[in-house]
């Protein structure tokens, strides 16, 4: 399976785990949707910074 | 590999394969800048709609 965990770097930095085995990424008006393979969503403020997807990793940043 | 194809969405509503293989994305003010797997790079304006991991899908809409 080829999902990816998804980080946010806050202010300071610091880089926290938001959601694991996400599928879909439906980046908003300042916002980023996600959903995961186990049908979870989460709507978190920010943007994305980068991913990499080999590594399975997305960084949102807070804007 | 859980790198992932990029498509393009243009203002008729047309899907183009853009890069194949793309392991890193990068996004940026009214651009997408892809990295595939095969260290090809590719620049592209537009914003990212959605992006469907598991099934290797990244679609850009022009804007």
């Amino acid at each position: 399976m080829c999902e990816a965990n998804v980080y946010i770097i806050n202010k300071d930095g610091d880089e926290e785990l938001v959601l694991e085995s996400v599928d879909k990424i439906f980046p908003g008006d300042g916002i980023v949707e996600l959903e995961n393979v186990f049908s979870e969503r989460k709507t978190i403020k920010g943007k994305i910074k980068e991913m990499a997807l080999v590594d399975h990793k997305i960084i949102i940043e807070e804007i």
